[in-house]
Formats: C-alpha cells, sequence, structure tokens
C-alpha cells in the first residue's frame, strides 16, 4: 500500500510521464505523497523535483488539489495538505471509526497508566497508527498518528502480525530484514515461536533500544468477526518498574474494546476487517 | 471548501460529464465525497447514483482509487475510505500538526473536567473539528473528528468568527440563517455585539437546546503570528453546576497551547494561520 513516496524516506524523483486520464490520480497520489513529516509546506519547485514531473503538469495538478481542497496554498505560494482531506479521512472505518469506538478505553488506560497508549492497524504488510495519546512529561515521541511501522518488530506490529491470515505472516517471514552480517534479524524460526507465543498468551512483550530504551505492551483488539482487527499498547522507559504490571491493564482495556465493537448497533459499528 | 456532497446531507446526482484529464481529480472527489458518517460502506451502484456518473467511469475512477490506496475494497465487493488517506491527512498542519502540540493540553484539560473537550480550526465559512476528547458516561456524542460546524452558533465557531479577517466576518454577517418566520437567527446586530463582546473577553460561552440543553465555553489558541489559528472548548449539559468555573481552565489551557505553538522550534511549529 505504501506509495513510492512513502514518509519512510526521501521520494525518489519519477521519470515517468503518464498518459492523460487515469493516470491523473496516480500523478495525484504521487503529488500528495511528496509531503512527509519532515517536510509538511512544499514549493512548487520541490514538487516538481520530488514527483520527477514537468513544472507546468505539477502545477496544474496543484492547482486542481488546491480547488478540490486536498492542498491548500499558502500566503507564501506553497503548499501543505489540506483539511477537506482531514475530513474525508475521518471516514476511513478501519482508521477514525475504529478510533471513535477505542478512544473513551484508551483514556480510561492512559489515565491510570500516564504512558504512550497506542492503536493500530495493519495495513497491507505495515502496521498503520491510528492513534496516540501521551502526557506532556514522557518520552520523546516515536510514532506519529498516520505513521507506519514494520509487523516484525514492535508490539503492535507484533499482535496484528500472529492474526494475520497465514498468507501475510508468510510474507513477512519470507522477507525479514538482515543485519550487516547478512543474517536475518529475527530469525525466521525464533519469529515463529514468538508469533505463536503471542497467539497463546493473548499479548505481546517487546522490548527495543534504539532510539531510546523501552518496553511496549500489546494486546489484540477482536472485531465483530472475531477476528484481529487492531492492536493496543502502552509503550514504558526499560527501566520503569512497572511494565510487568501494565499486561493485565493493556489486555483488560483490548478486551473492553473489542467487546464494545461487537455490541454496537450494526449502523455505529465501523466496518473493519474485511481486508 | 465544502464540496457538493459535502458531509451535510446527501449528494444530489451529478449530470454533468467532464472531459477527461484534469477533470479526473474533480471526479476522484466527487467520488470520495459521496462517502459520509452515515454511509462509510457504498457498493458500485451507490457511488453511481450518488456521483451522477457513468457505471463504467464510477468502476475505473474507484479501482484507481482502490490501487493508490484513498479507498478500500471489501470483501463483500463494496468500497470504503482508506487508510492511505488517513496516512496522508495526517500531515496537514492545521490539522494534525496542531493536534500533536494540543493534545497534551487536552488530556489535562479532560483529565480535569472529564467534560467533552474540542479543539477546531475554521476552514473558510465553517469550522472544523480537529480532535474531541469523550469520557464513556459523557452525554451523546454531537460532533465527530473531521465533521463541520456552523461558525456564528457554537462556542468554537463564534471564537474562531471573532478572530477571523474582516471580510469573513462581514460575508458570514450577510448570509445568516433565517427561522420559519424569515428573521435572521441570530439577528445580525445581536452578532456583531457578541463577537465583540468575545474578543473583548477572550472567551465565548453559548448555549444551545438541541438535540439537548448544553453549553459550550470556548477561548481561542493564537499562532505564532499572535493570530486566532484554532479553538478549544469545553461542552457540558446545561443542568451542570460547574458550568461557571469552566471559563478559566479553558482560558488557561489555551494559553498554554498558544504558548506552546510560539515556543516550538521552527521545524517542529505546525504551518499554521496562513488562510
Amino acid at each position: 500500500m505504501t506509495q513510492a513516496a512513502s514518509p519512510g524516506g526521501p521520494a525518489p524523483p519519477r521519470g515517468r510521464r503518464p498518459a492523460q486520464g487515469d493516470a491523473v490520480i496516480d500523478r495525484a497520489f504521487a503529488l500528495l505523497g511528496a509531503f512527509e513529516p519532515t517536510r509538511q509546506v512544499l514549493s512548487l519547485a520541490d514538487l516538481t523535483h520530488l514527483t520527477g514531473m514537468p513544472r507546468s503538469t505539477t502545477l496544474r495538478l496543484a492547482r486542481k488539489l488546491v480547488g478540490a481542497g486536498a492542498l491548500e496554498r499558502r500566503e507564501d505560494g506553497r503548499y501543505a495538505i489540506g483539511l477537506r482531506l482531514l475530513e474525508i479521512a475521518s471516514l476511513a472505518p478501519r482508521g477514525h471509526g475504529l478510533r471513535a469506538v477505542a478512544m473513551p478505553f484508551m483514556e480510561d488506560l492512559f489515565h491510570i497508566t500516564r504512558r504512550h497508549v497506542l492503536l493500530a492497524v495493519r495495513d497491507g504488510d505495515e502496521a498503520l497508527l491510528v492513534e496516540r495519546l501521551s502526557a506532556h512529561d514522557a518520552d520523546p515521541v516515536l510514532y506519529r498518528v498516520g505513521g507506519r511501522m514494520p509487523l516484525h518488530s514492535t508490539g503492535v506490529g507484533l499482535v496484528l502480525l500472529a492474526g494475520a491470515p497465514p498468507a501475510v505472516q508468510e510474507r513477512i517471514l519470507g522477507s525479514l530484514p538482515t543485519d550487516p552480517a547478512g543474517r536475518e534479524v529475527p530469525d525466521t524460526a525464533e519469529l515463529r515461536r514468538v508469533l505463536s507465543d503471542v497467539r497463546r498468551g493473548g499479548f505481546a512483550t517487546v522490548t527495543l533500544s534504539v532510539p531510546w530504551p523501552r518496553t511496549s505492551v500489546a494486546a489484540p483488539i477482536l472485531g465483530p468477526d472475531r477476528t484481529v482487527c487492531a492492536a493496543l499498547s502502552v509503550v514504558l522507559p526499560l527501566e520503569a518498574a512497572d511494565h510487568k504490571t501494565m499486561t493485565p491493564a493493556v489486555r483488560t482495556c483490548a478486551r473492553a474494546i473489542s467487546r464494545e465493537l461487537r455490541s454496537l448497533p450494526c449502523q455505529d459499528k465501523p466496518a473493519l476487517g474485511d481486508r
């Protein structure tokens, strides 16, 4: 699902020149995909460079997107993502629909723990962060709402991967990253064991060291069809004394959200998990 | 900014048949605009009806949008807004950028008050809700993130209107809704007085009766250029004894967010208020 111009790194200039007509959609999303967390405001020259499209094409497309509200043109002539996209995106059932149900429960968990509380869903071969609650005095922010995380190495990722269809699991297991010595990290067999433990135990605990030592405790949220549709986690510093006490709280909260998803009247139920 | 297919009501079928090329953008956003809070999952027939486009055009466009991640196609063949849009929309500086700064302070306010806490920005002649925190036991939800509210009759709306450029104020004052007897509600002169009070007092208190009696207490958030870039409010039942005590809390919190927006290093500052 990730576009070439993903938030993970700078978009490579694209040399292709799509034909008119439906290729306009591809070009429009290439242009929208040029925006990233570290570059939220771009000039026409930036957009031309990042998309590899001719300047005249970029300008025409940017103007159309401003007209549609997908982009905003600022007083200095540069462009930013427009609020109309936020309005449309708020109707994504697996994003804000899920979030609306989960949020009060996440508030409870945040209120009790005062730790980062994350809500994520699987999108293709990655986890996408739908919501994050953090305190003023929390450690530096690692994840942003709308950002992506790997399935094989994060708390929410492992929970989502453990509950994913076998084909997705095999795809991820077959394409693990390698360290400088060419070894898979994690080892495929080791990851299989971890996923099995996550399924059996109903939670995942992951320790990460970069950029700061922390522990993530994650649990699955089940949709009305009883399959894993999302993952909830609490992220806390590695040295925190309370990380063992977090597991029951996260699991309890994830169950409460799952039950709420099942008990909603049909018209209020977010349309989850059909992918 | 609102499209013909706005979230306010059903989209009128459109008879026009735009030419190829850039008109594809308009058609794509007409298609995306067919989704609404009460219809988050639509069949091809629904989309054809709601956009007024030929079935073959709708199908081709829907497929392109699925390819771009803007739509998701479900197992039953129907369509929903895709997570890729949430990912792009999360880069809107006036949406999630502002939200990221404001959220910990909103958490504080919610923690203390246990009332609905709203964050909104002005988009054209309407207020757009960027964030809402609500408790389990809060009264029924009135507003949804990504939804729009009138400027002339809501707490956040009045605060945003009072701080808007004179041209915007005159436009709103010149097009107020009328009651069945043809009278403007509110009266233009009355609204001018209210806006003047909001500017002088630094807050707005609004009582609304539909769909349930409630009070909104709102205060302005100032951007680095010291103009109103957003509004913060607490919404509570009309009978709540504490609505007078809310004003200092909301104003204090709005000032804290304003100060944080000013003090951020440049690269972290959301690009606000340039419209």
